[in-house]
């Protein structure tokens, strides 16, 4: 799970999609808001721009199970775990006899 | 307007006060989320904790007219603003004959 805090971002502002197999990459854009007619700033401390973050999955991750859900501002991206692989049989090589 | 970012803050944990005539108090707590049962945690950036702003609202600020809504973890935070005081009219004062 990542947990990542976007506040005043919609869903359609931000961007969760994996690279080169393994990459889980998680970006955003917070534009500055229309401004107002007649409406004066008088400071601004909240920062707007692009925001991007990039996570090495692990080798067990499952890419078509990841789910992304934003609630009050904070994006939570969930990536399921493949099943462990299954213990491999002794396999028995018959030895020709040459 | 005041515009404030609460990411995962719920409206119950927020809270927005004013005290002294014209300090408006905007104040919140984001609690750590509770640990899952064998949920290890990797790394941890978010910042918990409580948070605390103080401003000093202007002299035409109505203090029983401010709305607060909090949407997409953005508090927003609206002070209305008094009429402007009417014109004084020119007063007489009647001379009394002395």
């Amino acid at each position: 799970m990542f947990v990542v805090d976007m506040p005043g971002l919609k869903p359609g502002d931000i961007k969760v999609q994996v690279e080169e197999e393994n990459v889980l990459l998680i970006s955003g854009e917070r534009k500055r808001e229309e401004e107002k007619e007649g409406a004066k700033y008088i400071r601004m401390e909240r920062r707007v721009g692009k925001l991007m973050r990039k996570f090495v999955l692990p080798e067990n991750a499952n890419r078509d199970g990841i789910t992304a859900v934003c609630k009050d501002g904070v994006l939570t991206v969930t990536v399921e775990k493949l099943p462990p692989p299954e213990p491999k049989k002794p396999k028995t090589i018959e030895v020709e006899i040459c």
